[in-house]
C-alpha cells in the first residue's frame, strides 16, 4: 500500500522544468542512500571529456524516467482508457524510477573488464537488505520481485515491462532529452508532448496511432543522430579504451600479487568479483577517481601512466581505418613491441555498432520490443513497414573502425617503423 | 609571445554554443593538469542537493568566462576604439580562464575551517611549479605575474582588471548564465548579446552606454533573484552546514590525535595547513567525497553520521527566525546537551548576506569596481545615481535567520524542551 | 449547459506548447466569425515596425490567456481547495477567451481619435445579435450577460474578475511571455509554472503563497523592462504618433465634406461614431491598412503624405527632451507654420507612464485588484510592504518626453529656426 | 560602390537574436517601399489557419536570409579562403535580401490562377523603376542587372547562385529555422552554427566538409518533416484550396462581366495579367483580404460562400483516399451537381509532392544544385552517395491523394449518395 503525499512535492528539473512527486513511496525511495547515491554516477561516463557540459548523473536521468512514465500514465486515466490496467501504476513507476539504481562508475569499462551487469545490481539492491527494499516491502511483501521483475524483463504483463524499456520507453525519451540539453547539442531533441499525446494502451501493449508516425520518424532520428554525433564520439571511445586498459592493468597486477599504494575496500572484492550489495554502495564515481589519482603515483609505470592521461585528458591519439586489416594490425603490435610500447595497453581497435531501430523478429534474444502503429482501422503495424526513414536507419549500423594509440610515442618512432604504417599515422 | 592557432578550435557549450580558442596559449594552457583539474570541483558547492542538475563544473564556467571575455574584446577590436589597449587582449584572455583555477572542492566549508583562499591559490598556480607556469613563461618571463597580478587585482591597467572582476564582468556574466542553465531555473537569464554591445572602453575603465541601462538593470535583477533563489537556498545552506560541522569535527579530531581510518594525503598537510601546490592538485572533490565516504564508517560516532547525512541527503531541518534571540539559543543550546544532542555540531544559526550591487565608495576595502554610465555627452554616471531599481537592490541585503538542527533528534525529545522552544520548531 | 468534447483537441502554440480544449463552448466559440476575427487584429499594434518578429495577432494572445486561465483552474481542481467556487469554471475559460473580442486595428489610434473602447465593444460582441452570443446562450439565458459582466468588472465574485483583470492576471501572464516570444527580447520571460504553483483560491481572492513572492518580483520586473524596452519604444510611439495624426486628418477632411477616393462602409459610420456590431465586424486591420494605402494617393498632401510614411516606415525622427518647456515648443510651432510645415500634423510631444505595479488604494476608480501574499499563518499583505523591488517599480512611472517630428523637413530649415532649437536639433 | 555604415545597425530578431547590418546599400534597400511592403505578406500563406503562430512576414523572412549569407561571408573571410571571391560581397547580400521581393499575397493560389511569377516579379522589381533599383544604381549602372541575374540564377558564377539558391542556401536555412520558430514545432531545429562552420568555397562551389555529414542530414531531415508536418498539413491544403477556387470563381464572374461591388484597382489588371510594376506594390495580402471581405457580400452566391469560409476559417472537410479512383471521382461529381452543389468550386483532389532532396541529375531542367561533401584528401562527393539517410529521403515523395469537400454539404445529402461514395464519407 501508498499513500498520496499530503502535498505534491516538485524537483526543479531542466530538462521537464518539474518533476512532481504525488505518491509517498516514491518520495521514500528518492530519499535511499542507494537512490542518493545515483548523485554520485555521471550519465554518460567519459562523455564529459569531449562535451565539457555533460556532467550530469544518473540521479536527474532516473527523475526524468519517472517523470515521463507518471506523465504518460496520467495521460491514460484522464482518458480513461480501458486497456490500461490502473492498478500497475505504482509499480511502473518505481521500476522506472529505479531501474538504473544499480549503475556503477564508468560502467561500460568496469562491466567489460569485471563482468558486473547494471541490470543484475539494480535487482539484487531491489531485493537485497537495502533501505530501497524496505521501502517497496511497505506496499507489500511481494512488491520487490515485481519491481526486479519488470527490471528483468520477465514480468507477466508486457504492457509495464515496455514502458520502462522497449523502442520507444521513457528510458530512452529521457536520455536522449537529457543528454541533449547537457553536451548542448540539439540533435536530441524532439516534441515529447506529441509523443505522448499520441500513445496509447491496446490490448496489452503500448502503441502509437498511426497519426503520430512523424513524430516518431523524428524521435529516432534523434536517436540515430545522438549515436553518432555524441554517444559513439571517437574521443570519448578513446578515453573510454584508456579506462579499460586502467582496469585491465590493475586487474593484471592484482593478479600477480602487486602491491598497490591504494587498495581499499571494496577494490579487492572487485578485483575478485565477490562484491556484496554493501560494499556496491561505496563504489562510486568518486571513489573510482581517487583510485585512477592515487594510481597515477603508483610504481608500476603502466598503470601510472594511463591514470595520469585519463585524468589530465591526455587520451590517445586515433586513426579510421577504411577497413580491418588485421595482418597490418599484427605488424604495427610486432614494431610497438621491439620499441618498447606495450601494444597489450598502448593499442585498441574500437569498433562502435549500435541497433538504432530493431525491426520486430519474434524470438530472437534480447529482443526490444518494436514500435506499433495503430490506424483508423485499429489494425497495428511495426513502424519500419510504413516508413521509410525507419527502414534506412533500421538494422546494424555500422561505423568505422577506429585504432586508437598514444600520439607521442608513435610520433618520436614514426621512421622506425615499415612504410605502410608511417603512411597509416600520416595523415 | 603566443600564436594563433593554425585552424580555429571549438567546444561544445550549451550556455555559449560554441567556445573559440585561437591562441596556442589558450589551448595548451586548456591542457594542462592543473586546468583539467576544475573538470572534478563542482561549480556550485553543495547547490545540487537542492537543484539536482547543478552538477557542472569550475572548468565548464572557466571556459565560459573566457569566452565572453573574448567576445568583449573581439567587439571592442571591431570596433577599433582608440581607448582599448590591444597589447593586453591575450592577458586578459589568460586571467580569465585562470582565476578559478585555485578553486577546491566545497571551497566555502573549507576556506571558513582551514584558512585557505582560492584566489591565493589560484596566483600559487600560476606563478609555482606547475604546467600552467611553464605555458604562460613560454609568452614571456614576467607573463606569469602579469596573470597573477590580474587574479589579485593588484595590476596597474584597471581596464584590465574590470574585465574579469568588477560588478559588470565576464566571471558573474558566465555564472549568471550558466547556473540558471544547468539548475533550470530562468532567474538567470539576460542579454549578453545586449550588453556586450553597450560595453565600451573608455579612459581606462570599462563602461556601459546610457541607452543600455535598463539591460544593465535586467542582469543586476537576475544576480539578485540568483542570490536568493539559487546560492541562498536553505536547504543549499543546510547542506554547507552539515560539511563546515564535518570539517570542524574532524580537524576536532585530528588534533586531538584520533586515528583515523581514513586519513590519506594530502589530508594532514591541510590539517596542518602545510599544502603545497602538488598536493593542491591532489585536492579534488572525488577525494573530499571519498574522505566523507570512508568517514562514514569512522568510529567516532559525531563525524560518521554528518558524513552519512551528507552522503545521503538527510539534511538538517531549518526553521526561520524572525529576529536573533540569543537566550533563546543559548537556552536552546543547554537542553540540547542535556539530551545527549551535542549543539557544536548539531545546531547552527546561519545569516546569508549579499551585496547585490554596491554602490562606489572610494578607499573602502575590497571594493567592486562599480557600474559607470556613459551618456551621449560624454559624462559618466554611476549606474544607482539613475537607477531606481538598481538603488532598491543596492547594499546589502538582509536574509532571515535561520537556525538549522537534526529534525529526528528535535522530534524525538520535543516535549522535553522547554513551552519556548516546542513553539519554535512545532510550526 | 456545456459538455465536454468526446476528445480534447489541441493547438500547436509557441508560447505554451499546446493549447487544450476540453469544452464543447469553449470549441464553439473560438470557431465563431467574430473570434475568427481576431486573426486579421495584430497584437501589438505598431510594434512590428521597431521589431519586426511582433506580427502576432489578438487570436494567438486570446488563446493563450484561455489556456493559462485553464491551468490556474485545473490546478485549484486537482488540489480540491476549498475556497473555489467550482462552478464558475466555465464562465472563467469563456471571459478569458473574449475579454479581447472587441478589440480593433491600432486600437490606442482609434480609441484615441473616435472615442471608440474595445472592451465596451467585448460587452456589445458578447450580448449582441452575434454569433458568439448565440454560443453562451447556449450555455444559458442569462449566461452572456455574465460573461460581459466579468469582462467589464462588475461580476460579483471578485475572484471571478481577478482570473482575467488584477495585477497578476492570465491576461498580463500570456502578453508578456507572448510579446517577449515574438519580438525576441528576453526580458518578458518569467517561471509561469511556478507562479501557477503559489496561486491559491482563498476567501474570495486569488492570492499568493509567501514563499512565491521572488518570482512575483520576477513576474513583476519582466512587466516592468517590457514596459519600457519594446511597448514604451520611442519608434513604436513614433508609428503611434503618425497613426493618430491619419485618424486626425482624415477626421477633419471627412467633418469638411472632402471628397474621399475611398470611403467604404464601415468608414463612414466610424467616423460618425455610429458602428454597429455588424460594421464593427467589417474593421479589420487588413481593411484599416487597406484604407491606409488608398489613402496615401489620395489628393490631399497632408494624408497621402502621412499614410505614405506609415506604409514605408519613414517615420517621425524623436528628440529626448530633460523637461517639458511649453515656451519652446510653441515657438517651435510658430516657426515650423511659417515654414510651411504644419504643426498640428508633423509635432508630437509624447509622454508615456505605466503604472508598472499600482499598490491597493481602495476607493481610487479604475483600481486594479493588488497581488496579496499569504504566510504561513494565513494572514495577508499586499505584495509591496513585503518586497523592496515591488515598491521600488510601484506607482506611476515617469518616462521622458519625446518630440516628434519629420527628419527630413527640419533639417532642410535648421538654419532659419531660432538657436535655441538648432540646439534642440543638432544633437 | 557602396559604404560601410558609420556604425553597424542591428535589428532583434527571434531567431538570429540579431541582424546586423554593416553597409549602407542594405540599410537604403530595407528602407524602400518594396521593401518594406514584404511587412504585408505572410511568409507562409495560409499556414496560419492550421498554426496559429505562423503570422510571421515575408519581411523577417529575407532580413534571416541576408543574415545567414552575411555569417556565411564572414566565415570565408575570417578563415581567408583562396577559393571566396571576395569581390562578390555585396552581390551575395543584395540578392540575398532581394530575393522574395516580388513575392504576392497568398503566392501559391494567386500564381496558380493568374500565372503570376514571384521570382520574375523580384527581377521586375530590381530592373524596373524603383526605389529597389535606384539603390542598387548607386553601387554601380550594372549592379542591377547582376543582382536579378543571381535571383534568375543565369549569373555565371555558380558560387554566388549557391547561396542564395541550392539545396543547402540560407533561404532554406532561414525558413526552416524561422517557420519552426513560428509555428512552434520543433522539426525545424538543426544546428546553424556547425553548418556554417563546415560550409567551404572549393573550386567554385560551396562545398561541405565530410566531417560535417550528419549535421546536414539533421537539416535535410528537418525540411522532410516541415514539408509533412507544416506545409503539406491539410489544413493548410484546405484553406489553399478555398483560395483557388475564389480566384477561379471571381475570374469567371470578371471574364462574364460579372458587376462587382469592389474591384479596386489593381484588381483589373490582375484579371488582365496587365499588371504593372506601380500596381503589383499595392497588392498585398492587407488588399486581398480586404476584397475577399467585401466579396464575402457580393451577390454570386458562390463567390461570397467561398469568401466567408476563408475569413471564418469554415475549411473544406477531407478524406484521406488510398489511391486516386478517377470514376469514383467522376461519379461524385455527377451527384453533386444533382444535388445543386457545384463540384466545380465545392470538390477538389489534392496531391501534395516534395523532393525533400534531389540528387544530382546534370542536365535535367530546373536542377537544384546539389550538396557536395569534401573529403580529407580533397575529393568531391554527392552527399547521397554516403548518406543511407539522405537516399531515403532523396527523390520524389508521395503524399496522399485528398479530397476537400463541404461537410454540411455532404452530410446533409449523404443518404441520397450511391453506397460506395456514402462509404466514403462516413469514416
Amino acid at each position: 500500500m501508498t499513500t498520496p503525499l499530503h502535498e505534491e512535492k516538485v524537483f526543479k528539473d531542466p530538462v521537464h522544468k518539474y518533476i512532481y512527486v504525488q505518491d509517498q513511496t516514491i518520495w521514500d525511495l528518492i530519499n535511499t542512500k542507494e537512490f542518493q547515491r545515483l548523485r554520485r554516477i555521471r550519465q554518460l561516463g567519459t562523455c564529459f571529456l569531449t562535451f565539457h557540459g555533460a556532467e550530469h548523473s544518473r540521479f536527474s536521468h532516473s527523475l526524468g524516467v519517472y517523470e515521463i512514465t507518471r506523465k504518460i500514465i496520467s495521460q491514460f486515466e484522464r482518458n480513461a482508457y480501458v486497456d490500461w490496467p490502473k492498478e500497475e501504476r505504482l509499480l511502473c513507476l518505481c521500476a522506472a524510477l529505479l531501474h538504473d539504481v544499480g549503475h556503477g562508475p564508468f560502467s561500460h569499462s568496469i562491466e567489460k573488464t569485471f563482468g558486473t551487469h547494471h541490470e543484475q545490481w539494480s535487482c539484487r539492491i531491489v531485493l537485497g537488505d537495502t533501505e530501497v527494499n524496505q521501502v517497496l516491502r511497505r506496499v507489500s511483501p511481494t512488491f520487490p520481485e515485481q519491481v526486479a521483475g519488470v527490471i528483468a524483463k520477465t514480468y507477466t504483463h508486457e504492457i509495464v515491462v515496455s514502458l520502462v524499456s522497449s523502442q520507444l520507453d521513457a528510458d530512452r525519451m529521457d536520455y536522449l532529452l537529457r543528454d541533449a540539453y547537457f553536451t548542448g547539442v540539439n540533435y536530441g531533441t524532439f516534441d515529447l508532448e506529441r509523443i505522448l499525446r499520441v500513445m496509447r494502451p491496446y490490448q496489452g501493449h503500448i502503441v502509437v496511432k498511426e497519426s503520430g508516425m512523424h513524430a516518431v520518424e523524428d524521435y529516432l532520428m534523434s536517436r540515430y543522430q545522438m549515436y553518432w554525433q555524441v554517444y559513439f564520439h571517437p574521443v570519448t571511445r578513446s578515453a573510454e579504451v584508456i579506462l579499460h586498459k586502467i582496469f585491465q592493468r590493475a586487474k593484471h597486477l592484482y593478479d600477480h600479487n602487486y602491491s598497490f599504494r591504494f587498495m581499499l575496500p571494496p577494490l579487492p572484492s572487485l578485483f575478485n568479483q565477490t562484491l556484496t550489495v554493501d560494499e556496491y554502495y561505496l563504489l562510486d564515481e568518486a571513489f573510482m577517481q581517487t583510485a585512477l589519482m592515487q594510481w597515477s603515483f603508483e610504481e608500476d609505470q603502466t598503470l601510472a601512466d594511463l591514470c595520469a592521461r585519463f585524468l589530465q585528458r591526455r587520451l590517445f591519439q586515433y586513426v579510421t581505418l577504411e577497413r580491418m586489416d588485421e595482418g597490418q594490425v599484427e605488424r604495427l603490435r610486432v614494431q610497438m613491441e621491439r620499441l618498447g610500447v606495450d601494444p597489450e595497453y598502448y593499442l585498441e581497435i574500437d569498433f562502435p555498432s549500435d541497433l538504432s531501430y530493431d525491426v520486430y523478429r519474434p524470438g530472437v534474444h534480447d529482443e526490444k520490443l518494436p514500435i506499433l502503429l495503430l490506424d483508423a482501422k485499429d489494425r497495428l503495424t511495426e513502424i519500419s513497414r510504413k516508413s521509410e526513414i525507419v527502414r534506412s536507419i533500421s538494422g546494424i549500423h555500422m561505423g568505422k573502425y577506429h585504432l586508437y594509440y598514444p600520439q607521442e610515442h608513435i610520433l618520436k618512432h614514426l621512421s622506425q617503423l615499415d612504410p605502410d604504417l608511417q603512411k597509416l599515422f600520416s595523415k
